[in-house]
């Protein structure tokens, strides 16, 4: 059972959670807890830091912000044992955490279950920190956004976990965000690969890393609300989902911007050098268009998408590659968004992609750029058109459900 | 180099105590910095387990205290970084100490300091977090009230430091507490035990618990100002001290009260009960007084000092004994104080007491217990005279000073 930060933010939240966690324990299971830093505890911790250092040493950053998360699991161990059951908070060291040495963003290298397990067989619930680790070198490290799923996926493949419960401030995964798609749905199922595609499209329910953790180590996730007792979403692998529909999914994401590379010369090497100074500036670039150019030798446009975050420092980063490639200009948009269309029945259904462009274009929203994988149709169009086109492709696929219920959901954007 | 609370509690002190830190190590000084959790961090996180337990459990209460001075470590080798130094911060775990199992005060039972000294020959900064180790049965524990000194001390003694420097907001030990006496003034040298005496009276500049392990592994203290360079004052050896002045100090404390039992039988093992009754309760007795029976076998009053917390308890855990002693009633009276006069030189001094007793029965002070040490007489007496007597013992052993200094030292109570 995984909690973030929203549902152990006060007394009464966690004193609810502790509740939840005991009711599961009193089924007769055992239960190993994640949980995230309570409500701002991190912001504030990350605050701090930068009024002693405008550039605080990883190391420490790490040191500093894995407290958050033991807070959360003692107050919630003492909570628990209030209600009559033993408990124990670990924190990711002793939970048996071990990572890379890469602070701040830490990958998962070995988890010794070992206390875990011996403190389940005590019939102890074990509460164990978030987002942390320890590595090889024996100091503490965070594992990045999201972190906390990525433990709790990880716990749930060393212990043999029956599910990973990852209860959020939302009932599940949809098929499109409620704020914009009135009669958006929550999915019962949903593949891992599908949930992938979603999360890198924008859709913000459960992160990439803990997916990806997931469908390696065969963990089935349960997303669900912390509110309620209501099933949530099941992500398994793509073999166990029992029909598989055409179209999941309708998400979007507006924090995206587009950088146009104009006259980009015509001979190897040219894409090369640019993608390496964006890949030596650390910009993750999403969709990459090169125009023919009109005639063979003749200098082309070159466009990607990038976080809007990044403009500066990418158009920083590129400024050299102007001379030395003889570049006519660098052009940033920031008032594009990205809309997706995902399903893993679109392998078997190849008019998908014509269906999305003859719907936005029945809409009069202009497709800018297109990117698609074998379960994924995105396209980059003008960013007040999102909203439209989210809906229009929602309702054209089929997608709509019955919205009086829905619109009674709590939905807003999860934390780390 | 030890810093408290107070000296780390926002950025400009923090700042302020890593340029200290950084300026120690410019000497070419290898250090080891302890420190404790910053302002008033410690009382939060104890509000935070109250608000969700009435009676938190003390292994969870470890896990969640020992987060602050984490957080105060990782801020300040942030700042010593900024500084152009290589800092490092530990975990009182990463630093090797090892307690015993008792949570919320354990002990220190050994100090495996091989990491700190990787460090320190790496030429790393090394900042400790205070207050807390790692049990033997590795669960994090914390070191109860005034826990940071005593690791600072434990971690002087293990890597062989040539002093403990414990900086803190006052300028040093006094010879009185400046609040009540103007005419205070702040000693150079006084022994471990003169210290010790002091701290047991009521002087709250240095802990008990620390003084005791300096003592025992021959760490010289130096306690003194983090607000300025000043030489504070060093706690040596008894033989160190280059002359041993009668009187050293005169403290007091207001903190006790106490609890008189009428009628206790002259049997043998009344006493005792009485005193047992009072241990199984956890409760600290200091002075202890039985009057003379009027007759052999009469029954006669027994009166004992406890901390004035500790009343309502104490009546309770007294009150079966009321029939079992066929006790005359048991009457608390907390409008006491105690009044000590400390001093190495009392040993070849026969005189002390009897000019004590002569002082204040010049000012008209009634003296209602008596206890001594070699060298120690303490006495209790009215609390509202307590700082009449104390001003007039401390003139009485011509230990004033000059006063004009001394009124523009800070002074208020030491932090944990």
């Amino acid at each position: 059972m995984k909690f973030g930060g929203t549902s152990v933010a006060d007394a009464e939240r966690l004193t609810r959670a502790a509740r939840r966690i005991v009711a599961r324990a009193e089924e007769g299971k055992g239960v190993v807890v994640v949980l995230s830093a309570r409500g701002k505890e991190t912001d504030r911790l990350i605050a701090d830091a930068f009024e002693i250092s405008e550039n605080p040493d990883p190391r420490e950053m790490d040191m500093l912000l894995s407290t958050g998360e033991r807070i959360s699991c003692a107050l919630c161990a003492m909570a628990i044992r209030d209600l009559g059951h033993e408990a124990i908070s670990l924190s990711g060291s002793q939970a048996g955490i071990v990572t890379d040495t890469v602070h701040t963003k830490a990958r998962i290298v070995d988890v010794k279950a070992h206390r875990i397990q011996d403190a389940l067989d005590q019939g102890k619930i074990v509460l164990v920190a978030g987002f942390q680790g320890v590595s090889t070198a024996k100091d503490v490290t965070t594992l990045g956004r999201g972190g906390s799923d990525t433990t709790a996926v990880a716990l749930a493949a060393a212990v043999g976990a029956e599910v990973c419960e990852i209860y959020t401030d939302v009932p599940g995964v949809f098929s499109a965000d409620p704020r914009i798609v009135p009669g958006a749905q929550k999915l019962d199922v949903v593949s891992f690969e599908e949930v992938l595609e979603m999360a890198a499209s924008g859709a913000g329910v459960l992160q990439l890393r803990s997916v990806e953790y997931a469908r390696n180590h065969g963990v089935t996730i349960h997303c669900r609300s912390s509110f309620d007792d209501s099933t949530g979403t099941y992500v398994v692998p793509e073999e166990d989902t029992m029909e598989q529909p055409m179209i999941t999914a309708v998400s979007h994401s507006t924090g995206e911007a587009r950088i146009t590379l104009l006259g980009v010369p015509d001979s190897p090497g040219a894409a090369g050098r640019i993608a390496t100074t964006l890949a030596d500036a650390n910009i993750n670039v999403d969709m990459i268009i090169q125009n023919e150019p009109i005639a063979d030798g003749e200098p082309a446009d070159m466009s990607f998408t990038i976080p809007a975050d990044d403009v500066r420092l990418a158009k920083e980063s590129l400024e050299p590659l102007k001379t030395e490639l003889n570049l006519r200009g660098i052009v940033a948009d920031e008032e594009v968004g990205k809309v997706s269309v995902i399903g893993a029945g679109m392998r078997s259904h190849p008019g998908v992609a014509a269906k999305v462009f003859t719907v936005l274009g029945e809409n009069a929203i202009n497709i800018e750029m297109i990117s698609t994988s074998t379960i994924r149709i995105s396209v980059v169009i003008p960013k007040e058109q999102v909203p439209d086109a989210v809906r229009a492709l929602h309702t054209a696929f089929e997608l709509d459900g019955d919205d009086t219920i829905l619109a009674e959901q709590p939905f807003s954007e999860k934390g780390a």
